[in-house]
């Protein structure tokens, strides 16, 4: 007798809980008042040792063991069980509840800490959630026969070893800079594009965003559009909740920033549920999770046909403004410039942000680097990379929301999504007749169409390598992203 | 060796369990779209078995039976916990699963089915629910030592008797119906009240709504108001979520439904933090719940000194309007008429609601009435207890939640909500030095802290009873509630 069915209902149950905890945490960002922060975390503390208990019983490894033979599907779903159960008995239960109570807090610290330039303030929170990482990284490390830092990685990305990043980060890093400098410099060639002048009401903001994700394919019976400080696509493939912020003086970030949490949750909502609550009918990693939301803001939404689509319905939602001319549009769509802050990096300096940090959190889960010398190794790191120092934390090393959390392993996938974005996509041109002329007509359903078949309906069926070459002939590699990159930035 | 430390550990993971039930119950009622329910359903039925496994696991058994000697908190804790360990090993897991899962469709398709007037959509839903409730009533009754309802009874006021219960109802219905009679005759001699006219936007009255609750001692450090389709308090003691609803040409409903619901928010508030996730940190009954709510909106907020203090604020909030004069605005509040609808009901026909719905409930659930006949069962009643009937379902049977998710012996609480409620503010107005001259003032703070001091902050220490004798010097009578009512309506 197989003990598949028995191991599917076990796992289901997990999955069940699994997305009851993703929808504590997008209340705990969108939400939730300051004071229920320790109430949350106590309850997020509870249900993540629960998780952890069914995640790491004995008699689940007992039901992976006697599944028996399997049909493809099947296969897929064991053998993501199988992997993830080597994660999670790699912890101990006390570090479990441990890092979601460090997290938890950290977190809380680091939303005031962070507007007031407070890096003393993080620390030694950062450096309890930094010290509970190592320890879960030599954990999983000794369990999956990896080294720490890429144990933590294949939590992201399954089955990617770092020296492919490493490699595909080093081929990166030979043409990139290059690239930086001439775009930067073409474009100073010309007159910098106009910049919309005035105040947009969030409101009006959130409204034109509701109607672009319409457009896109986003059921708004299967999910809402919300605030948080930092964006995010969280809920479930059912019910996808993503959120943006409003700069009421800029207008366009918000609004690519919803067409890129878009991307993440078509990716969501069209995963097979036949697999609900399965690990197969989950995503298959976070590199093609990024991958959707750059293939969508990136790939299609910067592209000149979306743009001549996009312009009339800015106009008309926020009013006359020269901004909104196409040209003009496209070109602060396109825009390059080294800035201080990842996520509002353009595609061409964002990799470079991304190399930084991959070089500092192999260092701080090594043990090469101290939390109490980030700061300093960040603004190092920022000339390096990106040729800009930031002035103050905030701006610099206080940023970004992952570390904070504990997600290292994570920043990597950011940039093999944009190399898989450009991949894809190419691989979709091929496939669809005159996708432009769809761009340009509003028309994405062609487009969705294609990513659903090829995609996102496949679940974690194969690795994210797996499942690139099936949809494009080739592995993942930087190819069709330079391409891209060079046939907008220098051709274009 | 005293059990007693893990047993708070135990429970402490149950309270917060619990905890994280109540946000997901919160989201799918205000925030939900009305595609995630099926996988909320499928969350809550997990997170539900989960708990009922804690909850009925032999070695809580163990703990309990372990304790020892106890001081006073600690075995009124003790006592709290054997008893919801009897009501909850009462029912096997399947059934507990199936409850979360019938009630959870049934109040979904009610959602839809009660603005379509459908009874029939509803039907075959509530019977499962009622059959799984009567199955539930009888488990428990066996474990008790109870009849089935009163089993059910005791889940909302612990250690009160369906006699108890009766004796009171047949005492208020030997003068509620003449009462009624007479108020209705008396305020006819008068003309009616002017009704305010015009629309008074959702936003307008959800800023006056937040600043009346601000007022009356609501952080929203540790709350939010929100909207939902029926008006509840939910959240957590340190998070506690309201919710209202509006209608845009009548803004007294939502308003007083805000300080209706900011009454149990502040109860949740006040409750011994030191006891949190323990079940003597919670409310001691659903009685004392709503004793609270009507406390702040019955007694207190529609008496005349709080109407003098709450009418320029109306004013300033919503637009000059002759219904907004001091003494029409205290006629408008303390206006009396036959309804269709309890949630609208004056507290002088309230209890006229409550009294069909007790003798229905019961019926349904010692099996007298099927589901198939409660329209029309409905239909008399109201005709006998009100004096008026519904031509339809959805002002009829349907207009309720409480059945729809499984709630029977709810109802009686809500009138034995309202005689507390008079009871405890007779009490404060001895021990608080011209009450009516704070209220008038708009300073609510003394009563607040009585409130906190004598009801709040004792958490589930005593019973309703027990707790209602100490703060008052008298077992729960009628007595209060005639002599408030008569006051107010016959001689005010």
């Amino acid at each position: 007798m197989s003990t598949y069915p028995d191991l599917e209902a076990w796992c289901g149950q997990i999955g069940r809980l699994d997305d009851a905890l993703e929808v504590l945490h997008w209340d705990m960002a969108s939400m939730m008042p300051t004071g229920g922060a320790d109430a949350r975390a106590e309850q997020l503390a509870a249900l993540s040792v629960i998780r952890h208990e069914r995640a790491t019983d004995p008699r689940l490894g007992e039901l992976i063991a006697g599944a028996g033979a399997l049909d493809g599907w099947q296969a897929a779903n064991h053998a993501r069980i199988e992997r993830r159960y080597q994660h999670d008995t790699a912890l101990p239960a006390k570090l479990v509840e441990a890092t979601s109570r460090a997290t938890s807090t950290c977190e809380r610290v680091w939303r005031t800490a962070r507007a007031a330039d407070d890096f003393a303030a993080v620390r030694p929170h950062l450096e309890e959630v930094v010290a509970l990482s190592r320890e879960a990284a030599a954990a999983k490390g000794e369990a999956l026969g990896l080294p720490p830092y890429e144990a933590l990685l294949d939590l992201y990305d399954a089955g990617r070893s770092a020296e492919n990043v490493d490699a595909l980060f080093a081929e990166l890093s030979t043409w990139l800079p290059g690239l930086i400098e001439q775009v930067i410099e073409r474009q100073g060639q010309a007159s910098a594009p106009v910049r919309p002048t005035g105040t947009f009401p969030a409101s009006a903001q959130a409204a034109l965003g509701r109607r672009v994700m319409g457009a896109l394919g986003f059921d708004f019976a299967h999910g809402r559009l919300d605030t948080s400080h930092h964006p995010f696509c969280g809920g479930t493939p059912d019910d996808v909740r993503i959120t943006t912020r409003y700069d009421e003086a800029d207008p366009l970030t918000a609004l690519m920033g919803v067409v890129h949490e878009t991307g993440h949750a078509l990716y969501e909502r069209g995963l097979p549920a036949e697999w609900r609550y399965q690990p197969v009918g989950r995503v298959a990693s976070m590199t093609l999770h990024e991958s959707q939301s750059l293939l969508l803001e990136m790939q299609a939404g910067r592209s000149r046909p979306f743009v001549t689509w996009l312009a009339p319905l800015v106009a008309e939602a926020l009013g006359d403004d020269p901004a909104w001319a196409p040209d003009n549009l496209y070109r602060l769509h396109t825009r390059v410039e080294r800035g201080l802050i990842r996520v509002d990096a353009d595609e061409v300096t964002y990799p470079a942000h991304v190399l930084l940090r991959y070089r500092l959190e192999r260092d701080l889960i090594g043990g090469a680097l101290a939390v109490a010398d980030l700061p300093d190794a960040w603004r190092a790191a920022m000339r390096e990379f990106v040729g800009i120092e930031p002035k103050n934390d905030r701006d610099g090393c206080l940023q970004d929301i992952h570390w904070i959390t504990g997600s290292f392993g994570y920043f990597p996938t950011y940039t093999l999504g944009a190399m898989a974005a450009a991949q894809l996509f190419a691989a979709a041109r091929e496939a669809i007749d005159d996708l432009d002329g769809l761009l340009a007509a509003g028309d994405f359903g062609p487009l969705q169409a294609w990513l659903g078949r090829e995609v996102h309906g496949w679940g974690s069926r194969y690795t994210s390598d797996g499942l690139i070459e099936r949809a494009t002939g080739a592995p993942l590699s930087t190819k069709a992203f330079r391409a891209h990159l060079e046939r907008r930035y220098l051709n274009g």
